[in-house]
């Protein structure tokens, strides 16, 4: 394990380890006890300084969306999340600034009972990496590949709002003074539908998270399930700055970074799904999936909307 | 999953699967049958171009030692290795670069029937994060903290040989032509111990893998363990190049990136050990643990080695 230099046990260790870590940080690996019968969950994600967010962001945001992303990767498989591991890369150890990327860390940590069970420290530019395990009971996973023809789209909670946040901030867009906090926080703390994800188990026939944007993310979902989809773009949920800022729904069909949920529901699960309302976010219906492969977006009286988008890519430059 | 692109999917999906992993690449996150009876091994190492490796080096070194050095990992506490996942951060698609450093992970990962089954790639400074997860049945993993008093001290294979290697590749150091290349590869294509790790559960107290060179590797394992420990500097095993380069010993006690295994065996253990010898490679009895804290070096003749050190650190310079 090369250069750990106790970083992760001086800064990480704080909280008290589930009872299911048999071995947590300090060790050449650490020890743990899944539990019987269910499946484990696997994910990891990296975010790197100028790419992912802005050199001078607040560590404790960082902190923060380290770990939601990863959070939100398990929400959209619907599984509990446990463990997480952590390899950090700094250009120097700066204590204040450790301090606070490990208060944003644990503070969403401690909320969804997820223990930091081991990491890695280098020197390097600056660079975070989270590996997220969690649980789901088998054959009750939130894949790609179960959305069929004629099941309803939803999304959870509101688009766009943390792709406004962004042009925000990097002056691109200028919104009226109250809503600028919320939207910078959409973009900085994420919050991973983790409760919505286990609450859709055994109701919703596909899941994935949106993180590039809604169009990229819900097309992943089409291809892996070998289906098509129709998405009215009046019907996204947008909150009232976005809906100023982007009367047309292109910002929240095409911004990234919401960590939002969208997924199927199998026709016949309405009602499943209005009974599990007190357990999910806001709720929007969005379209339908179809058999004919791509995503086919509509205005209010169903006519077609030309659009091109390729949703955010870290490589598109090149 | 931020920027995913495809690329985990074009380069590093080509093994089959193990029967234990139900979804690999592909979906928010991967989906793992554990094994009953066991407990789980999870460990997370990054290198870092420049820091841990040389910009120019072979790619496919790179693959391999990035998957090498977290096998050692779970080498080192006894744990089979069964998944892996890889968060790649690269300054641009390069194929051939892309494709050499696949070969390098994927020629490891068959030889230990070790599967992919997620990752992450980002643009970024070249920077390889790879976690791997193993399994050891309950109550035999190697941890650092079981050495007591009276322990034998071992080490497998030779030491010093991949510092050597680095200090011929920079120039600082000369080597008869015919030790050139085995010493490279000591550096570049490091052999994680795995086989070892798994003949010794339940045979070593303690043990620990030699990243940073014995002495920080094994100091770590001593504080671990509440105890202290004598070696004998004239049987650091050390190959016949080492040997020529480095009489005293210091490289083989100084030098990281060899990832053998050092470990303690209680007393009464040798010839459980001596059973084990063709499931090991070359061991020597280096020392023996000793109820007062600290690391102590002798000679032939039992008498103090002075020695001032601490191993390899990464944020050592700062």
């Amino acid at each position: 394990m090369p250069g750990e230099f106790d970083l992760i046990a001086r800064y990480f260790t704080r909280h008290a380890a589930r009872d299911d870590v048999a071995l947590g940080v300090g060790d050449d690996a650490a020890l743990l006890r899944p539990p019987p019968g269910q499946v484990l969950a696997a994910t990891v994600d990296t975010l790197i300084a100028g790419v992912h967010f802005p050199e001078q962001t607040d560590p404790a945001d960082i902190g923060h969306k380290a770990l939601a992303v990863n959070l939100s990767d398990l929400a959209a498989m619907g599984a509990e999340p446990a463990w997480v591991m952590l390899a950090l890369s700094l250009p120097r150890v700066d204590d204040s600034w450790l301090h606070a990327f490990a208060e944003g860390f644990h503070a969403l940590a401690a909320r969804h009972r997820v223990a930091l069970v081991g990491g890695d420290t280098t020197r390097g530019p600056l660079s975070i990496t989270v590996q997220a395990l969690g649980w789901v009971p088998e054959g009750q996973a939130l894949r790609r590949d179960g959305a069929r023809p004629g099941d309803g789209l939803y999304v959870t909670g509101t688009l766009g709002d943390a792709g406004l946040g962004l042009a925000v901030l990097q002056g691109r867009a200028e919104v009226p003074p109250q809503y600028r906090e919320a939207l910078c926080a959409r973009l900085n703390r994420p919050e991973p539908r983790v409760e919505a994800g286990l609450a859709l188990r055994g109701v919703a026939s596909a899941a994935i998270d949106i993180s590039d944007g809604l169009a990229a993310d819900l097309g992943h979902l089409l291809v892996a399930s070998g289906v098509g989809g129709r998405v009215a773009l009046d019907r996204l949920p947008r909150g009232d700055a976005v809906r100023a800022a982007d009367a047309h729904g292109r910002l929240a069909l095409t911004a990234g970074d919401d960590y939002e949920l969208v997924f199927a529901l199998p026709a016949g699960q309405e009602r499943a799904l209005a009974a599990l309302a007190d357990r999910l976010p806001p709720l929007s219906c969005i379209g339908r999936v179809e058999a004919e492969p791509g995503l086919r977006l509509v205005d209010a009286d169903d006519n077609p909307v030309a659009f091109s988008h390729q949703g955010y890519d870290h490589f598109r430059e090149f």
